[in-house]
């Protein structure tokens, strides 16, 4: 590890602040996870998900499992994106194997029983899940907040349940958009609170995952992906200007240039269907970037992982870049695969 | 309609083969389906959906259905991707409400069970159906026949499902990459076989539908999208030259101008996510285009629809460039707002 003045340097901050490093600093989302034994153990104790994401000490553990494992560069708080419409009032709950289940909203009816004043209560243990990470991380290791983007909560908002075409949302915003921008512009608020109260409470880094970006048309993504962002980005800047944001359009294919270019943001995270050439020649020049190896590669191991992961060292490696998944590790990963990838990506020699 | 020596002249093989004409042509996928009420009465009819695509009298009638209600340019072939893994062996059913289901095969053994050798035998009865439908369909609707890509086909045949991350199709591929392109290689025949099959018995175009082709990171999409495809278009320009070949990578993203560069085919179908602007930029300047309206619009229908379709028509009209849907109609689509749809599009003046 490198150190300046006898503090230890962060490799991941030092990458998003634009310098060059001697090694790819690596997390991977969801590395906190069903992969790992220690996790499931938590997991039982503490009955549902929502209450592992509700109790500091049990939320605080399962963050720092895959940092004592591995050392990745990074640690990002155990949480989920649902804790927003939960802490605006809505029921929300996770059934075993099936996911997320929320009471839907597809009308202004469902909107107003939407409380933002609540939502910093309601969450205050996630901030405290803050506090004490930020206390027991390594000096090293770099502590990224975050929160979905407006559009993919909505999904899960007005469709009760992860869809894979997202036609609940759709067919209130494209019946009656102007209604369903007031979803948008709540859920924008409640983010900037979120984040903020995550930032106040010690991460160094935000990272916003817009998962279901990917299937909105082009004038759609511009005005429920793009747009809420940007405000997301300008209110985080104005209070936090030293704050690096990291913004994740899954499957936004090209309309990811747009994107990088309009949000204001600091690096971009690419998805595994993004192809590593194309993004060396058109979004490395105007951002860092992160990912973006196939989890099902993380699944495999062996030759074709680490294929995979040179291709991504040797096309992105030699510019600010971050070495992620193009999404999240799934749980069949053997979690001696994921030691494997971290030392080929620490010993990899551009 | 304009004539040529008093035949009539197809609008959509006329913009296939680069010739301007007088209005945008256009067919939507899946145009044949549930969300017409004779389509469930023929259905119900025909017991099983496999029984409906097998009986050639009743394939045939719900191919003509949306022929007669909207008088679109173009029909398709009522048929699934999963008649060729069918006609190789490998057990295929539907569930109600569940999408197919098959019998997974996820190793050699299971391989050598597929026999290539009953392919156009088993598949008789729809080659019986193309011969009925060439003779049926109105003399200015264009006939089209299509099959599911070699890979799209097997991470139905290897996970035995639908699933969000062809998770099984990709365990296999990254584990023993030489065994999966056995059954890759197999499906390129049974491909050519099929598709050879409905062009001797009367289609004049073909598509062929890589739906889950997005989710492959650069290197696999070259060996399981760009690959194949090149060879099936190959053996196909060799057999049948003046039969153009529409090629559907869905959710490819900027890897498009690859396969559209590589692959040899005539016109190339855009998903709902591929935004119009950079299709016009990229894209059409290669090849002509299709696509690519969100069936989720067609939902909605009104004014968000005409913007949406309009947009589409003003981008990437006045080049070679045929009106479709992103990804297939859902079931929950207004049988009138398809009617309204083809309206906007034929009144459309660039």
């Amino acid at each position: 590890m490198s150190k300046v003045n006898g503090a230890p340097q962060k490799r991941l901050l030092q990458v998003l602040n634009g310098q060059e490093g001697d090694q790819t600093p690596v997390w991977l989302m969801r590395q906190a996870g069903r992969y790992l034994p220690e996790y499931r153990e938590v997991r039982k104790q503490a009955g549902s998900f929502l209450n592992l994401c509700y109790t500091p000490e049990l939320a605080e553990e399962v963050t720092l499992q895959p940092i004592r494992r591995y050392g990745f560069d990074a640690a990002i708080l155990f949480s989920d994106i649902l804790v927003v419409p939960d802490g605006l009032g809505q029921t929300v709950g996770f059934k075993e194997g099936e996911g997320p289940v929320l009471e839907p909203i597809a009308d202004l009816a469902g909107l107003e029983k939407l409380d933002l004043a609540r939502v910093l209560e309601h969450l205050e243990p996630v901030y405290e899940t803050v506090r004490r990470l930020a206390k027991s991380l390594p000096d090293e290791t770099t502590f990224i907040g975050f929160a979905g983007a407006p559009w993919t909560v909505a999904t899960y908002m007005v469709g009760g349940r992860g869809s894979p075409d997202q036609g609940a949302a759709k067919a209130w915003a494209y019946r009656a958009p102007d209604e369903f921008q007031k979803l948008i512009d709540l859920l924008v608020e409640a983010t900037i609170l979120h984040l903020s109260a995550q930032v106040e409470a010690g991460v160094e880094v935000l990272q916003i995952f817009d998962t279901w970006a990917g299937s909105l048309p082009e004038s759609a993504f511009r005005r429920f992906a793009i747009e809420p962002m940007k405000k997301i980005v300008a209110a985080l800047k104005v209070r936090y200007p030293f704050v690096p944001i990291i913004g994740f359009p899954r499957g936004a294919g090209p309309m990811i240039v747009d994107y990088v270019r309009e949000t204001g943001i600091q690096a971009v995270s690419l998805d595994t269907g993004l192809s590593p050439s194309w993004v060396r020649k058109e979004v490395q020049p105007l951002i860092c970037v992160q990912g973006n190896l196939d989890p099902l590669l993380l699944v495999a191991g062996g030759e074709e992982m680490r294929n995979g992961a040179r291709f991504i060292l040797e096309t992105l490696g030699d510019r600010p870049f971050i070495f992620n998944l193009g999404h999240g590790i799934v749980p069949q990963t053997p979690p001696e695969h994921v030691a494997e990838l971290v030392e080929f990506v620490r010993d990899f020699k551009r």
